[in-house]
């Protein structure tokens, strides 16, 4: 029998697909699974091509996916049906992103993730199995601390300049050669066009120059940090934990210092209690996770360390 | 002859018309007439239909539009196409409406105007004619302190409110009800759907829950009063303003006590030069005033006051 796990995100789908004896098949990746940026047709696709790609020929009995904005049950159904239309797997169970991130992170065990990727989201599960949740109402509204946020808050950092409105900043230089852009004015027309995951891509140009010191570089990167930890604090408190507990950043933003170091600040003087904690596997990971335990079998020994990274 | 201005706004168009001699022809309203948000060819459509009515009959020798956006030369020969292919006027010029609403505040003397509507920008202009301007990149980069700002704003307190993150808000019940919505969760499918013009709809909703004493609109209408005092102090820096100049509020934004009184400590505080003053004109006013100037016309007496409130 065949299990596989899916991250469908913004940018990046990953699959990983183990036997049931905990036997690593495959892993694989494709373009974006976000049914809200990509449609449900080509996110399907994405996803589908993804696991057909990591099972490496036959089709898995089970595939457990994340999917951001699933809680819409008019995408839930779509994704459902064509990925049945594209024989993606014996059985598809849909599962919110930040579920399975969370179930990776601490495999079952109560705790609070914040996820900062093209868009942003906290999600915490006590010892009884409430859930709770902040942010992560898309781009539009809110993504505080997102990579689209970032992003954007970049391009208003470099408008900001040029009308003589907000202080010098590298970001100017960076944006434009990054864009290919003659200058500022041509930003509005550029920004147009792009995605939300094309927008979270200037991410890591803002935390690198932030990381060199640039001035508003760092108060984006900071205002970022804080809005992560503010996420944290909210399911902290919706949960109501008392006593230690587990909290773990996920998603591209957090391999830069400087964010990191924004958000635990922040975490510290919110919830002096959670317990900085690396997630003991990454979200596809999480949902293969979840794959075991929906079929109702104990993840073999090893499994876990197999899918370190993951 | 017959002479109009028109002010095509992200929500309304209005167009007024008078002969040579100063008396009114007519005056009317037309929708959306911003071509970002509307398209081009709807929006000359709308132009060409306010002008039509304002002039009742007669096709008017000149025509000038202040329109958004009008930098883009694409939207801007696409316009003046659509206008011409419209029978709109016998010659059509259009300029900027950040440029009208400067030209109806002041007649051409020196001053700076902040306009916030659906979109926000500053304009200013020297005794020598140079101009500067701040702000106006669009809603998804900027317009800091516009009405779709505050209204997008507002959502996004009702979510952090919802999610813990935000204090208690009056905004919650109000939002929720202009739009029909059973719940908060709503709210992020709700506004999928909406144009710049429609976000926009909720700033005055904002503005009475502020009036009211409600902390969270408070902050919402506070801080888009001190961005627009931040737009009007960097046109003031770019001109290098001495001495005692006039600057002018413009748009709905402006009627709501809360944000002038921002906006006018913001600005106290920026630039204690600057002397608040009423615009002469309102900006189809000013696009008519420009209509005289274009034909080389000195404006009859008594137009400017029957004008008034256009």
């Amino acid at each position: 029998m065949i299990l596989a796990g899916v991250d469908a995100g913004a940018t990046t789908t990953r699959a990983v697909a183990v036997a049931d004896d905990g036997r690593v098949v495959g892993r694989a990746s494709a373009g974006p699974g976000n049914p809200h940026n990509a449609g449900v047709k080509e996110a399907a696709a994405a996803i589908a091509r993804a696991v057909r790609e990591a099972a490496g020929g036959p089709i898995p009995d089970l595939v457990v996916a994340g999917v951001a904005g699933i809680e819409d049950p008019a995408i839930k159904e779509g994704l459902r049906a064509a990925l049945v239309t594209m024989h993606a797997a014996g059985k598809i169970h849909l599962a919110s992103d930040a579920e399975i991130a969370l179930d990776g992170a601490f495999l079952g065990a109560p705790g609070i993730i914040v996820v900062a990727g093209t868009g942003s989201v906290s999600w915490g599960r006590d010892a009884r199995g409430n859930e709770a949740r902040a942010g992560g109402w898309g781009h539009i509204l809110d993504d505080a601390g997102s990579g689209y946020d970032v992003g954007r808050a970049a391009l208003g950092a470099v408008l900001r300049e040029h009308d003589g409105r907000g202080g010098a900043t590298a970001l100017t230089h960076r944006v434009l050669s990054a864009l290919h852009l003659a200058g500022p004015e041509q930003i509005v027309g550029a920004a147009r066009g792009m995605t939300p995951a094309q927008m979270a891509g200037l991410a890591p140009l803002v935390m690198d120059a932030a990381e060199l010191g640039d001035t508003m570089a760092e108060a984006i990167v900071r205002e970022a940090g804080r809005h992560l930890a503010e996420m944290a604090a909210a399911v902290w408190r919706g949960l109501r934990f008392a006593g230690a507990h587990p909290g773990a950043g996920i998603g591209g933003l957090f391999r830069h210092a400087v964010l990191r170091s924004a958000f635990a600040g922040g975490l510290r003087r919110a919830c002096p209690e959670a317990v900085p904690t690396p997630p003991r596997l990454q979200p596809a990971g999480g949902a293969l996770w979840r794959a075991f335990a929906v079929k109702g079998i104990e993840p073999p020994p090893g499994l876990i360390d197999a899918l370190r990274g993951e």
